[in-house]
């Protein structure tokens, strides 16, 4: 394989194939961001007089053209080649020659990958965050759907209060909001400029970082270039952690649905064709998707600590295994949102079960609200708890099985137009539309 | 032990010490929040209607006498009481007799635990910014003391580029502003009222939980109650992600210091009685207090696997085992600070070594920016590298060890007031204020 | 606090508080065992002429009074005192005078430390393991009452096949024998000797290692001394695994006890004082024990990774935050003690619902059953499957609701005495009595 | 995709690709041990009479020719087969007709599943042995090879005691003795046979699970139904935690490497070919390989916890995302192969240095000789301290800097040859020609 910044040695072959491993397949799936990084990057270059006029514009131009190969998928690192970064200066260099060689010039490989990754995180984070908004829109719509429907309510995993389908996919929808708290606070950090740290020491050459900054959309700069190096590894284990809070409310509801599903509980069902069986146990409702999801984002939930075991006592500067981190990240993107769509699909097709509170093992569940509706007719509540225990043991309790919740937040008053105003506010923090512009006027 | 809530079992003791372990120790730390809870809570009733004026004034005024004690250290759990909800209610019940008792009023165990948590940590959570922000200062000022001294700069831990002190502090300084990003998320997750959840399915009383929520300060509500037991848990654990990140820029730092501090890189030193040694190993100055803050943030950067273990693939509704996130939540705030302030401490004392370039084996650090001032000067990039990889293997490369570095972010141009604007920016969004005033008007 | 390796320089307070911690405290659990290493030095040191034959037996015979000492329970490491080694050493000086002085001779508080720990978790282990066989015997024996009671057998939660409360109490058994497998090899790694290695690089006095190998009951020596610091940290680490896996059995049972609790399986109960309840709720019987159980067994889980975060990445050689694994391990030993206890205590109390399967939702569990009859009555398995198939929807089916299962391991043989012989075979590998005999002839 | 267990519904594309995903690229992986499952099930079937000799003739002779096949590379799942299990039965049935259908009898995926995943990790847990014992070897050859290269040995990353190169070598050698008293716990948990178990509840047929045991030299059963199927996930993490020590003294001795490497320390070198470096700087010599390795390794530390993350509380009997835990294991296999082969690699190419303590900075390294060698001459231990001390602050120390070290594991008696005794002790416990012996006869 040739490597442009090799010199005078030959790796051997067992090296090159334990050291680079499945990089390129990563590095494939940065292309149009390194183009990105090199379009800003050339103009600054021109900016501060280490590129003419006439070779920028060659270079902008051919950079433009490759940057609309890749998102038509006609881009691969050839077989020869080592990275994304070198593909893209090939390409260059075959077009229009040395011109294309200096858009390596006040940069390192290791401030190019930082860049790469930085936006191409950023754009991932923003297709988590729709797929987020979709499920969220459809547990409130749910909620709203199913809100009159009653559930038993479980504490210790014992029958314990009225609760709701209004109730249960609200709260999922609510959760999904906390959850996109620590998506902003990854996406934050991500969007930073990185760009002009060179190999995490700086350079002698003139660099105008912030230039770079404006044109690549990034809120702002990593400034101290130690920082941009260390910032690897510790924005990865970020987005981890923001991506595994997604995924532990996805896996709590999958629990939550392979119970409902059980026939020792028979709250929601689905479809035949979203669930597996067998025409001898014509009862079985096998709810393998939920099982996967709940196996996957449990995986998901994990990542962090990947992340942590894998960069944690290594010293400031640049290590090599810093590379294998893709191995963990790219994946996980796909995998989340992937199992937000799956959710939304299942979601789609849920049947409740109404009536479920007919059953007389369900009996007791409104007793604390009718000690409550005493208490409120100005028993004290002493005696109005013994007279409901009285009652109870001596087989004379009745409850109308309505549950006459009206507070913040209850059955009767769900709060889901504050809870999608919470999910607005939040999703308008994020500021895409300032980062789509950008990247539009790169590259057109 | 008695229990004000249990009525006719009695609870083997065995069950007892199992179920209960160090709980008491830890609710103990809660005690001025369990009262500051009760304050709102108790005003709220009166507003609806659930509690005279008189027994309003009473309440608050034992509650208010109650949190002064505490806040004098004059409190304890006593041997024959189970948590501190029943210690406060004891104690009030002792002195103005059955109002006391009416505290409870339109709350379960449940949601009390959950608003005595979230008022602890948003607690504890100021007093960790206060921590950073006093080390980030620090950071700051020693990176301007210090920031002409150039120290190597490694990439795999091979000697590679100039790089500074100045650099180094500024690094973790700014380091410290991305820690803070997650902070304030897991803030704002954990600034949320979940109060009149009661036992996570809400009540069917007329609760106001507004009211409650403006009164304790908190910038919103958990609105779905199943949501506000459910971030339970889910709470814990973004805390943890969040204080893991503050860790995990100390656990480098702390490797770096034991790096610099070896005898083969000797690039700092500490007094005396800051380290251990030895009078046969003159030479030895070990680095107990940066080894034992590596270990034990690296131990916080376990914490929120040690969470999400304990919590994942719970159904909904709560399980008991959520008390024993206590013992994993409440230490490490502790083991969090002190390390703060420890590493605080330390750098107070370090003395950086002057002229640490002048070792032979650094002489190749400048050979890149020898290639960029020939580059700078017009010589194409290829010349330029040829030229000096012939200079030095000719024997002829000198370079001047001065790094004119001047991009932002440089050697030479550290940007740390840009990096302090950051930091004040973000500590901005945290609004104490608003916190301490509320508290303020609920006890005063 | 006086040091007594310590000459020249006094370590500030703040330095000692932070570096030392919790320390003090857990070497005190260590003391019996430090004891015993001082016992077999002291010989060893004779033996090869570096103590007089007087000074050996003035320290063994003090070292052995103060090991009556600590195990009638009067030992305490003094306030002044820096660790068990130095209070044992102060306590013999004090008595013997200089004799005392010279047990530390080609020894160094490393691999005094190291020889302690090995031995400590040694007999933790062996008390673990008894705790273990407890349980297992348990198990088997409420297999045996129970084997003819049935219960579903669950797949994706769904209902599925015949199962029994034979199989079931027999599968944690038979888990234990496997968790067994894992805390031998635990057990072999702990039980070789590091004594004579010195701070990690061995030492220049001719010490005869094999002696205190045979004299402390070791089965062979750690014998690289760069190995024998090196295992500080694999050995928590794999003790940590080992634990984890009895933890991760008693996690899944107490799992399926808070399902088999709930009123939507109602599979077992226990007495009113082993649950917790309410009298306006007469059903709830809470299971805490369990809870409580799975929460501390899923905190053991996730030990190993706190471990292998705390230790990873350091380069051979002492690291001061080795230390700090004491603070991981030494509580974990007596929360999985406590847990196997309790995990027995609750299951003396466990009473079994007799005639679960009558409950109609049942019904086709025996479904695979009546096709596999018509199959060794000779009918072809796809008419026998397409029969039965057409029985079921044609309302046709019935099953006798016996489970005729004859296989090695299934309902009707299953296999406890193969399961109790595996186990035994298991124990005898411990070989607990020879370590007994050492330690006897040590102290006696 | 067509299902042979899938009777009446059609499952949906979108939830066929979720549910499925990567799982063929694994399945493809057992073929060969589905096979061996396979041709050891239908002799015992044809033992109980539910299976015709004539019918055990055919299905044997074609099972052995797959075998081949599978062996030859000519083995693929098809596009439309599900699953490893339903191809080899479609290929079976090809050739053989209806009798290639028998070879289910009896079993059901789940058991064949199991069956499949013991004889796979049993077979890469062989390989992982042998790799570890080339290296083991390796590792014993360059100890006493340069056993008398003196090195600085650390503690606390200062310089304190010293070392050699003979017992810095052998330390990682002891090491993996004691990684595999754990992989020989993994293996035994492996090695017992679960076929038999059906779904997890056992059969009402007549199975001779004994008969299959040993044909398959299974060592013994999986004997409860239950606890087969409740083995998996708990075999995988097992062999995880196996995995993961290994991993764990990879990763150490390469945080050695890139220290020694460094131009800090310069105690070893490699052929310019096996590290990466640049014309300009030539003293860069680039530990890439053993970066790479800490990264894997370190990744590994982490599968564990990425396994109990998955499977914690997930209550008995099968669950559809334990399919999942082959993305984790089987690329760890190979991973933890190539590790292993790539540190022999490396190994064999190691330059040591020589006279490595000539530096200055090593000077005190042989103080606590020096004074050991004064009171084997008889002065007291104090005595001899205070002399060095003096020596040492008035300039008058000298050390001929030869470590007369003679004890057991020290310097000059590194115990290699019972090292490798114990690794060949442990290797013997492995039983290996057993295993090979019962395949041998199955497919000849």
């Amino acid at each position: 394989m040739s490597k442009l910044w090799q010199k005078t040695t030959t790796v051997d072959e067992l090296v090159e194939n334990f050291t680079v491993g499945r990089d390129r397949e990563f590095d494939a799936q940065m292309a149009a961001f390194d183009v990105l990084g090199s379009l800003a990057h050339t103009r600054m270059l021109q900016s501060i007089g280490l590129l003419s006029s006439e070779d920028l514009d060659l270079v902008q131009k051919e950079l433009k053209s490759i940057y609309k190969d890749i998102d038509a998928g006609n881009f691969t690192i050839e077989a020869d080649v080592e990275d994304v970064h070198s593909q893209v200066e090939t390409l260059l260099t075959r077009r229009i020659g040395d011109a294309g060689k200096k858009i390596h010039s006040g940069r390192s490989r290791n401030d190019q990958v930082l860049v790469d990754l930085k936006l191409f995180f950023r754009h991932e984070l923003q297709q988590v965050v729709e797929e987020v908004k979709a499920l969220f829109d459809l547990l409130i719509e749910l909620s709203e759907k199913h809100k009159a429907v009653l559930l038993p309510g479980y504490t210790h995993l014992q029958i314990a209060m009225p609760s709701s389908f209004g109730l249960w996919f609200g709260a999922y929808a609510e959760s999904l909001v906390d959850d996109l708290e620590l998506l902003l606070a990854a996406y934050k950090i991500t969007n930073k400029n990185p760009l002009g740290s060179a190999a995490g020491y700086g350079s002698s050459f003139p660099l105008n970082r912030t230039l770079t900054t404006q044109l690549l959309g990034f809120e702002s700069l990593n400034y101290n270039v130690v920082y941009a190096q260390m910032g690897r590894g510790k924005t990865e284990r970020v987005i981890a952690q923001a991506l595994s809070s997604i995924a532990a409310t996805l896996a709590k509801m999958a629990m939550d649905q392979t119970l409902y599903l059980s026939q020792n509980f028979g709250f929601v069902s689905y479809p035949d064709n979203l669930t597996t069986g067998s025409s001898i146990m014509p009862h079985k409702k096998n709810p393998d998707v939920w099982e996967i999801m709940r196996g996957k984002c449990n995986r998901l939930q994990a990542l962090p600590n990947d992340v942590a075991m894998m960069t944690t006592n290594l010293p400031s500067g640049y290590h090599r295994e810093l590379q294998l981190l893709k191995e963990l990240l790219f994946p996980a993107f796909g995998e989340l949102k992937q199992c937000l769509n799956m959710a939304a699909f299942m979601l789609q097709h849920i049947e409740v079960k109404a009536d479920i509170l007919n059953d007389p093992k369900y009996a007791y569940l409104f007793s604390v609200d009718e000690v409550n509706k005493l208490v409120l007719q100005g028993m004290p509540f002493r005696d109005a708890y013994k007279k409901i225990g009285a009652d109870i043991e001596q087989g004379n309790f009745n409850a109308d099985k309505k549950a006459n919740h009206t507070h913040e937040g209850s059955i009767g008053n769900l709060n889901n137009a504050e809870i999608a105003g919470a999910m607005e506010k939040l999703l308008r923090s994020f500021d895409f539309d300032k980062t789509k512009k950008s990247v539009e006027s790169l590259v057109s």
